[in-house]
């Protein structure tokens, strides 16, 4: 149970879990998260899907958010032809996963951002770009582990529910792959207001 | 000067400063960013414009992001009938701040979630809930300190150059009073492209 009364399906009489939950509550906001999280995980970039997933995954693990890590580690697995290991060793071991050099150096400055920004230093950014991150790259992996210290903090700073299934994470990140993250959060809101 | 080259008003020979010069470089994420501000700050709520903007300056300073506090701090006193004194108790010692008992278990957890998520407890929910905090201003609370978390962390950890004249950010306030968020940010943006 969160902190706060959530909408709840009448005919499901459930609680939607996480982030989901939070967006039934205020549309208003989670339009623009969704917008945001559309963007920076899902659109053009020289950085695939999966490997930008995994960057928000090792931000949310940092943060000890279980409803993030799993469903964003889900996606990334998703999307990394089903590799739940990589995606285990990217949580807790980024330094020997087998992932190139520069998804390396910028998992180390998503690690420094959710430190704190003050932990990013010049040396961070030039050990990115000597393995080949351009500007953009390395704005994006600011902004997604700066959106994931974001997302953290409203999951648990309301205190919602997470599933332990990991085939419930399994089934959504198939969903969110397929679909985006604004169509989840819809489907979910027209649950509740229908 | 920024981590990454950020474009520049030639005529005017200069940067954007903070998250504005961020925001000209990449518009497609500067767009969601400003409207959850607009929504967050700005829209339809039981706690005044001021009010909110107290929560966001406490968080970035909390944050120790000079740019965020500074410029928050500003469109605080500019809401709050210019009262810098009130918007610096506010920073460093709310408790003894000349504000109502329901804000000050709302800065509260505003400065758990500047922690972590799980910093916040059924406690200080409580706490809120007794000094008449309804669910909405506590969901709204726990979303803004969250997203000065993420602010924060882009500004700082893309090392953006800030101001150190407290009358720019006066003049800028009063601009983000008028005219709202995106509207500030997409002047900038035109400055740059024209």
């Amino acid at each position: 149970m969160a902190y706060i009364k959530l909408p709840t399906a009448a005919e499901l009489g459930r609680e939607f879990p996480g982030i989901v939950g939070l967006m039934t509550f205020r549309p208003e906001t989670a339009a623009p998260i969704n917008e945001l999280a559309n963007v920076l995980l899902r659109g053009d970039s020289t950085l695939s899907r999966g490997e930008r997933e995994l960057i928000a995954t090792h931000v949310s693990w940092r943060n000890d958010c279980f409803f993030c890590q799993t469903i964003h580690g889900a996606v990334a697995a998703a999307q990394l032809g089903q590799d739940e290991k990589l995606v285990q060793t990217v949580k807790t071991d980024w330094a020997n996963a087998e992932i190139s050099p520069k998804m390396k150096a910028l998992l180390n400055i998503a690690g420094k951002v959710q430190q704190g920004g003050k932990y990013v230093g010049e040396d961070n950014i030039a050990d990115a770009r000597a393995a080949g991150a351009t500007d953009l790259e390395i704005h994006d992996t600011v902004l997604i582990a700066a959106l994931f210290c974001m997302c953290n903090r409203y999951v648990d700073g309301l205190g919602t529910w997470a599933p332990e299934q990991l085939d419930v994470y399994r089934a959504n990140a198939a969903r969110i792959v397929e679909n985006g993250y604004s169509a989840v959060t819809e489907s979910a809101t027209a649950m509740v207001t229908s």
